[in-house]
């Protein structure tokens, strides 16, 4: 076995989800997650934590949707394996990211909406998503297997303690601030975030932060003004997305366009009132990830980058008892901070050209 | 897909597990069952029937035993889990079939004692245990991949109503009968079988049956006397064992030797009283299943043969409320009644040199 892989499931196991003894966990693998699901098996084993492995495979998925009238009903086994779990670690990893692009929206919606309570279980576990880099994911990114898992690699086996002591500083700037201003080529928007808890997303449970890689911070913003330009290219609903701009007034988008994607972009903000309105922004502290590869799971955490998400905001950002957007959708938006641009809380400015003011370089 | 695997899917779904609208089914699937489980997947959509995958990988638990202090606590998480499953489906199926051939002897046991509750559950379900035909199960029955998938579907894709009826008439005259001789090479012996109730083994929950391909029929013997000799080569424990011959007096085994496998014989004779006693006698009657493949499912149920376990019985063959041999092992030792043979119920012969009474060719 890779020794990467190995270290990928003790900081999985360790850092991320903090199991102990005694912990019901359960592992989601992937169909090609076997190995990195080994090597969080001796993990679990070693600590003594009770270990059900369950198999997340898309084709399997598929079948099953497309085979069913859409009647779905509340899965109560799994809710039941859930409430009685501490521990979720999904495994990504299978043989082709499109395993089910032929499933009707239709079908995907009736499903989830028959799985709310075992989705809310689930939150309600120490959970951790993270990826094993497989072939599909590296073809996904364009890159061969073997530079894939470098990259993965650089992004998951970072210094997790020391990147979370400095994105702690970026926190309580954002803690303490009132108004957040981010002008770049094409973007000059400002958010309210006074009120609202910035989260460190240090890939831990600890920090209330569930990826592996993370290396984020983000917050809730509302009463957005402005226009804001997404300059780097994903993925959304299967569609290619490129150089998205929104306008809000009075917190809500007013207009829009895109070089490309304008109809999936036009059907996200279609959904509800609160895909209209921003549910996050976030800014990438790992500076392990140094490309784009359209998997959100990395994108959005890259060092130099900013995102922006429409719709749902998270319940740590908000005030004890207050809901914020409670959009059915949250969609990630990324802009790149590289170059010619300046990231100000309260009129000062905190990120230049991609340096934060705490960094060398930073003038 | 391989067309036989639809079928396969079918007959699991339709005849043995008789799965509905709204039951909530656990697919256990193997690394290497996936196909399978595909098929499956599509059977449970098209009935309505909820779908969780788990993924029973022998690596992932050799890695998860071999870590453990062997201090195993009962996982509460599973035991809720199949205390709401209706449907249990097995799909055997890895790449090495001694995947676990490492694991402590102590290990496994002590992991089995705090599973009791996990399996209790489990055999409360409608369970049904199959196996995809894999290389590596191929390679265990020393034979090429596409000859194995042959004779695999030979022995599964049977026509099992016919098959039911069939075994209904030894069902019959077994319930009716009191005493059973077995003669063949090196076996003369006797059991005693009334109060007990025959097991018309026919693949199906509807019969009682829970795996597939099945197709035997077995009671609970007791009162055991003579000598027998199991000639069909197999396996036990990891142990190759051959020509194992046992003699009772009074029902219990008061003499054993074994050409090959002697001591692993022994150690299972010396596991608790139950042990030295008989738990099962059974009669393949799967003609699909033509030769020997070292595999417990198919070997047992192949037709011209007999088998033996000592240890446990099963609760449906014995009067209700009556607990019968409740020892904590059940191994099966299977001997070839094709030729020079006869089989007798109460001074009757039911089975001469492999043909029943009622089968062209008997005489």
């Amino acid at each position: 076995m890779d020794e990467r892989t190995r270290e990928h499931a003790a900081v999985l196991v360790e850092w991320s989800a903090r199991v102990e003894a005694g912990d019901d966990v359960v592992l989601s693998v992937g169909p090609d997650a076997h190995e990195l699901a080994v090597a969080v098996a001796e993990e679990l084993g070693e600590r003594g934590a009770n270990l059900l492995a369950t198999y997340d495979s898309g084709e399997v998925t598929r079948a099953y949707l497309r085979a069913h009238d859409d009647e779905f009903e509340a899965p109560d086994h799994e809710r039941a394996l859930l409430e009685e779990t501490d521990v979720y670690l999904s495994l990504g990893g299978g043989r082709n990211t499109s395993a089910t692009a032929d499933v009707p929206g239709e079908t995907r919606q009736a499903y989830r909406s028959a799985r709310t309570a075992v989705r809310e279980a689930r939150y309600d576990t120490r959970w951790v998503s993270t990826v094993h880099p497989t072939r599909s994911l590296a073809q996904q990114a364009n890159m061969s297997y073997e530079e894939y898992r470098e990259f993965a690699y650089d992004a998951i086996l970072r210094d997790w303690e020391s990147l979370a002591e400095e994105m702690d500083r970026l926190k309580e700037l954002l803690d303490e601030g009132s108004k957040v201003r981010l002008v770049s080529s094409g973007t000059d928007l400002t958010m309210r975030i006074d009120g609202r808890t910035a989260v460190n997303s240090a890939a831990s449970v600890a920090y209330d932060s569930h990826n592996l890689p993370s290396g984020e911070v983000f917050t809730a913003p509302y009463g957005t003004e402005g226009e804001v330009t997404f300059d780097v290219p994903m993925t959304i609903r299967g569609e290619p997305v490129r150089n998205v701009r929104l306008e809000f007034a009075d917190g809500e988008v007013v207009d829009h366009d895109a070089e490309q994607g304008a109809s999936v972009i036009e059907e996200v903000l279609e959904t509800d009132d609160g895909a209209r309105r921003l549910g996050e922004l976030g800014v990438g502290m790992n500076r392990g990830i140094d490309r784009y590869t359209d998997n959100i799971l990395f994108d959005e955490k890259m060092g130099e980058t900013v995102h922006l998400a429409v719709g749902r905001a998270y319940d740590a950002c908000l005030p004890d008892g207050e809901s914020g957007n409670d959009s059915a959708v949250h969609v990630d938006l990324i802009t790149d901070v590289g170059e010619e641009s300046r990231l100000e809380i309260d009129g000062e400015v905190v990120q230049r050209n991609g340096s934060f003011r705490w960094e060398d370089g930073f003038e």
